[in-house]
């Protein structure tokens, strides 16, 4: 997969995740799919769904489609699902709690050996199979555990200094729920889940959609 | 705004969300912000930035940039955030708790007026001020209340049917947490919060920053 990657546009890395889950949703027992059955069900082209699967090297049998088990195959190899990620949580607060009790975390590989937070009253204590460790241990924790990855659940005022700890202990990629922009060394993958820019998005869209039914009831 | 929304791609919405997140980092008493400012914050082009506020009909002033309270007003009116957003939670579980006790939700105008569930333990008791209701009951529950919007954080197999009562209630918006790809009428808008796909996009580009390094090391 090494120089498949690297030629991938953002874009169709999100599509490839939707095929994967497209898939999972069909279930074990099928074995062929075709293009335009993907196509169909996620609302694209099968000259996309097609174009994107050959980019992985994968080309459909005429009339058949392709084995959905090669086809999963290659999918959780390009995105890089599998093979275990060593992830650390930190945060146990509500977004906290739900990523670690979020049940594919394990299944997408994201196998947690640390939980840290900053309070007193929770430090110590067992999450979801982890001891709460205290946050300022973050670097060298994250270095003796060998931590790949961590998910970043903080208060936003806190999250670069988490951030920098992280860095310093050898995290190669975070997955961030703070509204804030993080600065990261290049070399550190980021993506980021805020809430906020979701409920703008749907709060845009709700209001489009409005307006354009009212320019449509004006007869404009 | 009636016009200035239709006129804006997908991919400005929400870089309109990072600059009014950015305004709101610096704080109130930050009263004029330039273009350059707010393009280094989010690592755009200072083109882009004016480019985007332009399309909502504001011009910056040469040497100073924008008055933050105008920008700010006029971010959140395109937005739609300007208004309240009647809201409904279905599902009480660890995404739902973590989602209602998200503070920037009552701030942004979704002020929550029902939340929903099956499980008859819950059904009765009160969570975030409100009474959970019975999830048989969405469809009345939504139209009496005149539920605008729904965060959806329920699990997969029960999401389409859920979605469905929702509609049948009169919700115009949905934000959805379960993995899959809702099938909805053209008029209600939707927005995904998938989790499976932000760690996928993670280890995507872990994956692709590890080969990168694989191959600078061998001189490739």
């Amino acid at each position: 997969m090494t120089s498949a990657r690297t030629r991938i546009p953002k874009p169709a890395v999100l599509r490839l995740s939707l095929y994967l889950r497209d898939l999972d949703a069909r279930g074990s027992t099928v074995q062929w799919i075709s293009s335009r059955a993907i196509a169909e069900a996620l609302g694209l082209t099968d000259a996309q769904v097609r174009k994107d699967l050959n980019t992985l090297g994968l080309s459909g049998q005429s009339g058949i489609g392709y084995r959905t088990d090669t086809l999963r195959e290659a999918l959780r190899a390009v995105l890089g699902t599998d093979r275990p990620w060593r992830t650390a949580v930190v945060g146990v607060g509500n977004i906290g709690r739900a990523v670690m009790s979020y049940e594919r975390l394990q299944a997408k590989g994201f196998g947690l050996v640390a939980v840290f937070d900053r309070n007193p009253a929770i430090i110590g204590s067992e999450v979801a199979g982890c001891i709460v460790e205290d946050a300022k241990r973050i670097a060298v924790v994250c270095r003796a555990q060998a931590v790949d990855v961590a998910l970043l659940a903080v208060p936003a005022a806190a999250a670069q200094d988490v951030a920098d700890q992280l860095v310093l202990g050898g995290v190669r990629g975070i997955l961030n729920f703070a509204p804030v922009r993080l600065s990261l060394p290049s070399q550190v993958a980021i993506v980021s889940v805020d809430l906020t820019v979701s409920l703008e998005q749907l709060a845009f869209r709700m209001s489009l959609l409005a307006e354009m039914k009212h320019d449509a009831a004006a007869g404009g």
